[in-house]
């Protein structure tokens, strides 16, 4: 089993990047050409507006698959634009994985029973993407409701040869309100932790990691570290580097000897590198596709330099 | 503001019914004439399931319209079906606002800053149900990823009149696997509590409820009593009645001295009466809305007979 994370270590190792480009659309930072629907009648803006994310997020996956294992759509944002947005998620999604990315569909669902394993069923498409509609290869989940509610997702992960990224430590200014609060003698985020790498352990089988992994903020690097340490079987998505704050070196600690264990996010510091330093200057809106490229090297470039990560592909 | 809370409180009274049917359809419990599409083919399913989830849901709301104020649509049901399903979710909603219903979504979202602003955006119509695609008055919230990331919802609400449904105790049977880990003398949950009724205070203003509720289930009645006395500004959406083995008893802590204080959700209790005890031998398959009406109505006079939702619209 652990199918997920093996084709995924396949991945990062072919590209030599343990990269994934979230695909976050917005209306208000889209390429002005793409957004050529302002006169229209405000009834149909959610349709247009899907519209062009489509587009958008269409062109970034044949500027990024070439350089990337993956891509991970944050479905707040297509949610947010209604159905038409939800339809434009699906194929999104579908367009990457015939692109011959990975897809991690960001959409933190949780819930208890059988509404997990709706959830399960509808999101996991694991290895044959023409299985469900949202055609995941990994789905982020929220581990709140407790560890009975991770059971679903990780069932349907084993049988379908996808996998699970549980929240565990997040990026956000405020993760340690309730995360970091010291049960038993050590915080909250660490007893989702252990769970967590019990079930990563158990989906392991044979392979180096399991088909449970976590979400793991760049922003807090000394949490990073203990975690990777804490954590053996259990691979990492790595929110929080580029427009968040966190660095190169601040997720060095993240992957092991070989360059394996996690995978780095990065969304608006690629997708929008257009209309934000250091790119501005050069690309502009009409090259914003050139700026999604050269944004998305240079950060290939950074985790190689300051990290494990470039020793990816040496013999 | 809380006007969600006041508009729901109303309608309360006026149905003198502290109950939310829950909306969770499912291709295999659904009445057998609903499904006549055996012999389609496969690439279809998933359409024909959701115009099938349509005709339930539309009717269930035209059956519960004149008996409760509100309904539960569970999101994960809908979102299994892929776009279409997600097309059908918003058409219930929409549905269920014109027959004067109010709309809770049940789709425990929570995510970070301008994510979460996406998603608040999104789903919270609040007061005007025509303002957003996904209709709803409140929307419950997971709150793993910190204080700060329930800001976005709060604010949305307010300006909306709308309201949010945080995860506090959830009704699950490993509920107590995280929620209950005790940090600083209390459970994890108390520290989410806390922080919950601190901002039920903030929105409260002049009503007794402000606009950010609790999600406390009926599954664990010694925490719903503890909880109701420490969140008195804090609305409750009450969760695991019926099927999941919560008596009216159970629940009668959740509400205060004028029967207000909570509303009772039931989903597969009411919605799947027809294929079960005791309404199964009365009614079956042929008569599912009649068990619909009578499982409601039961609901309704039980909640009446053993909680202080009894003195409901008395003078």
């Amino acid at each position: 089993m652990a199918h997920f994370i093996k084709r995924l270590n396949q991945a990062i190792r072919e590209k030599r990047a343990p990269v994934v480009v979230g695909l976050d659309p917005r209306v208000d930072q889209l390429p002005p050409q793409l957004m050529n629907f302002k006169a229209s009648a405000h009834s149909h803006h959610a349709d247009l507006a899907a519209a062009a994310y489509e587009r958008f997020c269409f062109r970034i996956i044949d500027v990024v698959a070439p350089l990337v294992p993956a891509v991970k759509p944050q479905a707040a944002f297509f949610e947010e634009l209604g159905p038409s947005g939800s339809q434009v998620l699906a194929s999104v999604m579908r367009r990457a994985r015939e692109a011959g990315l990975m897809v991690i569909c960001d959409a933190k669902r949780g819930d208890i029973g059988s509404t997990a394993e709706a959830y399960a069923r509808g999101y996991l498409a694991g290895a044959d993407h023409n299985r469900t509609p949202w055609a995941a290869d990994a789905l982020t989940v929220n581990p709140y409701l407790g560890p009975d509610t991770l059971q679903p997702f990780v069932e349907t992960a084993q049988d379908r040869e996808a996998g699970i990224y549980v929240l565990v430590r997040t990026s956000n200014p405020g993760a340690a309100g309730f995360q970091d609060l010291v049960a038993e003698g050590r915080p909250h985020y660490r007893h989702v932790a252990a769970a967590v790498e019990q079930l990563a352990r158990d989906t392991a089988g044979e392979e180096s990691f399991g088909a449970v992994g976590a979400v793991v903020g760049a922003t807090y690097p000394q949490e990073l570290a203990d975690l990777r340490e804490a954590m053996p079987h259990t691979h990492f998505l790595v929110p929080g580097y580029g427009s968040q704050g966190g660095t190169a070196k601040d997720i060095a600690a993240a992957f092991n000897d070989e360059g394996l264990g996690a995978i780095v996010n990065s969304s608006r510091g690629i997708i929008f590198a257009y209309n934000r330093a250091p790119y501005k200057e050069q690309f502009g809106p009409d090259s914003w596709e050139a700026a999604v490229e050269a944004a998305t090297r240079d950060m290939i470039a950074d985790l190689a330099q300051h990290t494990p990560a470039g020793r990816l592909g040496q013999p």
